[in-house]
C-alpha cells in the first residue's frame, strides 16, 4: 500500500495498524458486494459478481499476506509494551497473528478458486432449493467440500492430540473450537434435551399454535417487524432491514449494519423471530467501539458470541411472556381484524410451541439444537471423507429420522438444501449456533441478576423498555470487541465457565408450565 | 497484478488486455458502491463509504498507472496489425492510451483527495438541497472546483489554440469536446430555440396540461413505469429500477444495469419521463457486445452518444403521439378512476406543454437545452476563475432571468442546488446533454428512414412494438462500443455530420400544430 510503504520500520505498530485497517476496509467492500448479491443483484448479474468478488478476495489476500505484515508482527510481538493482551494493541496483535498465520498458509490460487466456487455455488444453491432439485447443487457442494479439504490440509490440525480436518476450518470461526470439544458439549446436552422434548411430546394437549398460521399481509408484516427491531434498539440511521432467501446480518461497519429477514403470508412468527435474531446480531455490530473500527479490538469476538447475542434477543427476550405483554396490543392495533382474535397468552404460547420439524430456521427453541447436531455430524463426515456430497440427501434424511424423529417429505428443499452455509463454504460454522444458545442463556441469567432480578426485567420488557438490557450487553460484551476469546469472556461476564445448565433451566422453567407439567 | 506479471513481455496485447480488464472490473466495484450510496446506504454510513470509495479509487489508479501499461501500450502501438483503429484491438489501444495518458498525469494524492471530497460533497449536497440551504454546500463546491482546477492543470489543454481549463475536464467525458466547439453549436441553436419558444409563448391558449398535476398513488406509479421500461425492452433479468434523489443509470456490466427514478404524488409525467430517459441509457448498456466486456470496444462511446440514447427514448419515443396511443389505455386500466378522465390527446398534449421553468429535469423538450446552456456558461466561469463558488446563487439566478426569463423563487433548492453533478465533481459534463439531444434527433430521422418511414414507426409504437427501433439502435450504435468517436459515429450512422436541423425540425413539426400554429 502506497500509504504504508513510506512509514519507517522503526515504528512498526502504527504501520501495521494502518495496513491492517486497509485490509479490513477492502474486506468490508467484499462484504457489501456479498450483501448486494443476496438482496439486490439481478439474476443475470451473478457471473459478473463472481468475478468482482474473486478479484477482491485476491487483492485482500495479497494485502493480508504482505511479507511486511510478518516483519511488523514479529517486531511488535517482541515488545511487551505492545503485546500484552491486557492492552488494546495486544488484543490486536494476537488476532492479526492468528489471521496472518492462517492467510499465509493458503496459496493465492486457492483463495481465488474458493471465492469463485462459493460465489457461483450460492447462486446454484438458491436455484436448486427453489427447484427442489439436489442434483443441481451436488457438483457444487462436491467442489466446495474438496476445496475445504484442501484448505484444511494447508492450515493443518492437531493430529497428535486426536484432531481432525474439521478443526482446521472451525478455528477460523472460533479460535480453539475442535470437533472433540463440540462433541463433549453436545453429547450430554443432547440426552437432556431429548428427555425434555419427550416429556413435552407426551402431553396430550399441546399449547395452541393457531396464531402461527394466521394469514397477515406481507407489507404490514414488514412495517411491524421493522418497528419491533427499532423498539428493541436497532438504529436505522446506521442500518437497514431487507428481504433475502436466508436471513442474515452483514456488518461491514458499526454505522452500516444490514439485516435481512423473510416473509410468508401465513407465518408471522417466522418473520418476527428471524428479525429479532438478526437484530441481535445487528445490535452487537452497532455496539462495537467506534474508536477501534477496523481492528480486532473493535470487531466482534468469535461467532459463538455473535450468536449468543442473536439468540438472546430472539429467545430470552422475544419468546418471553413479558415481551408478548408489550407486543400484543401493538400487534392487534397494527394488523387489526384477524389479529384481534388472539390474546397475549395465545401469542406467547404459539411462539413457544415445541414440535420436532424439518426446517432449522423455523424450529422452536428446544428442538433447534438437535438440527445443529445433525449438521455438525454431517459436515464432520464430509470433511473426513466418510461422506461424499452425492450421498448427502440419504444421510441427512436418516439423521433427521434418528435425531428428531421426523421423515423428510417434500424433497430436499425441506432437507439438505435448506441452508445456505455449505454453499458459502462455511463448514465448521454450525456448532457455533448451539454454543451461542448456551452462552445466551448464561449471559441472560447474569443480566437478570445485574438488573434487579427476573421480575424487574419482566416489568421493563412489558413496558417496552429494552434499553437497560441493551446497555448491560453493550458494556459487558459489545464494547469489548475481541478483548477475550469466547470461553474467557463467559467467565469474565458470568463468573463461571460455560455450562449447559442455564439453557436447560431456561427451557424447563418456561416450557413445563406451558405444557401443564 | 499476480496474473499478468507472469505473462511474457513478448506477448504484450494479451497481457495488456488481461490487465485492463482487471482495471475495469475494480472500477465497476467502485460504481456499485456509488450506486449503493445513492439508493441504499443508511444516513450514518456515509463517512465510512467515503473511505471505501477512496481506497478503491487509489487501488484502481495504481493499477491503471502501472508502468507496465505504458510499456505494453508502446509495444502494441508499434504493431500496425494491432493498432489500426479498424480493428477491435486498435479501438481498445486508442482508448487505453487516452486513459493512461490522463491517469498518469494525476498524482495519486489528487485522485484520493478528489474521491474523498466528492463522496462527502454528494452527501452534503443532498442535505443542503433537502434543507434548501446553499451555505452548507458552498464550501464543498469550493473544494471541488479547486480540485477540478488542479486536475485541469495536471491534464493541460491547448493554450496556443485558444483552449481553456474547462476543455481539460470535458475531454474526460467526450474526447475532442472543447468550450469553443460547444459555443459554436450552442450560439446558433440558442437563437433558433428562443425564437421557437417565443412563438409558442405568444399563443393565447396553451395545450391543456391538467394531466401533469393529477394525483396518483406512488406505489401504482412505480409498478406502471416499471412496466413501461420493460415494454420498451429493458431486461429486468439484467437490471433493476430503484428510487434516488436524482435519477441516474449505473451500468457496471451489460448484465447488471441499475436505473433509478423518482416519484411525486402529483407529477406522474416526471416519473415516466425520468424512467424512459434512464431506460434509454440502460438499453445502451444492456446492448453492449458481451464478447468485449471490460474493454473500450465493449463500452459505451462518450457521454453525448449515451445521452442521445436516453433522449431518444424519452423524447422521440415517449413524447410522440403514437406512444400515447399505446400508453393511454394501459394507463387508464392501471390507475382507473382519476386517470380515466383524460384522453390520449390530453396526455400527449400535457407531455409536450412548453413552459420556461426552474428545474432542468422537469423541463419540457424545447426549453431543456436552455437549462444546459446556463450550466455550461457557469461551470466555464467557475473553471476560469471568473466565478467563485460563493457567488454561484446570484450568478445562477441572473442567468435564469436572462436565458429563460424566469425568477428563481423558493430558494436555491429550486436553483443552483438542483443538480447532483458538480457535487460529484462532474464539471464539463452538462453540454453532453444537449449534444445528446442533437444526436438523438439526427439518429431518429435515420432510424425512421431505415424502418419504413414515419408512418410505419408510428404504427409500431401505437401497437407497443418497440423492438424494431431497439434492434436498429443495437445494430447501428450499441454493439459498436467505442469503435467510433461521437462525431464519426454520427456520420457513419446518418451519413451526415451533426446538425441542429433535425432537432429543430422535430420540435417544430410537433409543437407548432399542438400550439395551433
Amino acid at each position: 500500500m502506497a500509504d504504508t510503504s513510506s512509514k519507517p520500520f522503526s515504528d512498526p505498530y502504527p504501520s501495521l495498524l494502518t495496513h491492517q485497517r486497509e485490509v479490513s476496509l477492502l474486506s468490508s467492500t467484499g462484504a457489501l458486494l456479498g450483501w448486494d448479491q443476496e438482496t439486490m443483484l439481478p439474476p443475470g448479474g451473478h457471473a459478473f459478481r463472481t468475478d468482482q468478488l474473486a478479484q477482491l478476495a485476491r487483492l485482500t489476500h495479497e494485502m493480508a499476506t504482505d511479507p511486511r505484515v510478518g516483519d511488523w508482527l514479529a517486531a511488535c510481538e517482541a515488545d511487551a509494551g505492545l503485546s500484552d493482551v491486557g492492552l488494546d494493541s495486544g488484543v490486536n496483535l494476537r488476532a492479526w497473528r492468528h489471521a496472518y498465520d492462517r492467510a499465509t498458509k493458503l496459496p493465492a490460487e486457492l483463495v481465488v478458486a474458493f471465492s469463485e466456487a462459493t460465489s457461483q455455488a450460492k447462486t446454484h444453491w438458491a436455484e436448486a432449493r427453489r427447484e427442489n432439485d439436489y442434483d443441481r447443487f451436488a457438483p457444487w457442494l462436491d467442489r466446495i467440500v474438496s476445496l475445504c479439504r484442501e484448505q484444511a490440509a494447508c492450515y493443518g490440525w492437531d493430529r497428535a492430540g486426536g484432531g481432525e480436518a474439521w478443526d482446521a476450518l472451525a478455528e477460523g470461526y472460533e479460535p480453539g473450537l475442535t470437533a472433540a470439544a463440540v462433541e463433549r458439549v453436545f453429547t450430554p446436552l443432547r440426552g437432556r434435551l431429548v428427555a425434555l422434548i419427550d416429556r413435552l411430546m407426551g402431553v396430550s394437549q399441546a399449547p395452541d399454535d393457531a396464531f402461527n398460521k394466521l394469514e397477515l399481509p406481507v407489507d404490514q408484516q414488514q412495517s411491524f417487524v421493522r418497528s419491533v427491531s427499532q423498539a428493541v434498539g436497532f438504529d436505522f440511521n446506521r442500518g437497514r432491514l431487507d428481504v433475502s432467501a436466508h436471513p442474515f446480518c452483514s456488518g461491514t461497519h458499526y454505522a452500516d449494519v444490514r439485516l435481512t429477514t423473510r416473509f410468508h403470508r401465513d407465518n408471522f412468527n417466522d418473520a418476527l423471530g428471524s428479525t429479532l435474531h438478526e437484530t441481535g446480531h445487528g445490535l452487537y455490530e452497532q455496539g462495537l467501539p467506534p474508536e477501534h473500527v477496523g481492528t480486532p479490538r473493535g470487531q466482534a469476538a468469535g461467532l459463538s458470541i455473535h450468536e449468543s447475542q442473536s439468540r438472546l434477543w430472539e429467545n430470552q427476550v422475544g419468546r418471553s411472556r413479558a415481551f408478548w405483554t408489550w407486543c400484543h396490543p401493538r400487534l392487534v392495533q397494527h394488523f387489526g381484524g384477524p389479529a384481534a382474535g388472539y390474546s397475549a397468552d395465545q401469542m406467547y404460547a404459539a411462539a413457544n410451541r415445541v414440535s420436532p420439524s424439518l426446517i432449522r430456521v423455523e424450529a422452536d427453541e428446544a428442538t433447534y439444537n438437535l438440527h445443529i447436531m445433525v449438521r455438525f455430524e454431517l459436515e464432520r463426515a464430509l470433511m473426513s471423507g466418510e461422506l461424499e456430497a452425492a450421498d448427502l440427501p440419504a444421510a441427512w434424511n436418516e439423521k433427521y429420522r434418528q435425531t428428531l424423529g421426523v421423515e423428510v417429505v417434500g424433497g430436499d428443499a425441506q432437507g439438505c438444501l435448506q441452508d445456505i452455509h455449505w454453499s458459502m463454504g462455511a463448514i465448521g460454522y454450525f456448532p457455533t449456533y448451539t454454543m451461542g444458545s448456551l452462552y445466551s442463556a448464561q449471559f441472560f441469567e447474569a443480566a437478570r441478576a445485574a438488573l434487579g432480578g427476573a421480575d424487574a426485567l419482566d416489568q421493563q420488557f412489558a413496558a417496552g423498555r429494552f434499553g437497560p438490557l441493551l446497555g448491560w450487553l453493550g458494556e459487558q460484551i459489545h464494547t469489548k470487541g475481541q478483548t477475550h476469546y469466547a470461553a474467557d469472556l463467559c467467565e469474565a461476564v458470568t463468573g463461571n465457565p460455560l455450562s449447559a445448565d442455564p439453557l436447560l433451566r431456561h427451557l424447563e422453567a418456561k416450557l413445563l408450565p406451558l405444557y401443564g407439567l
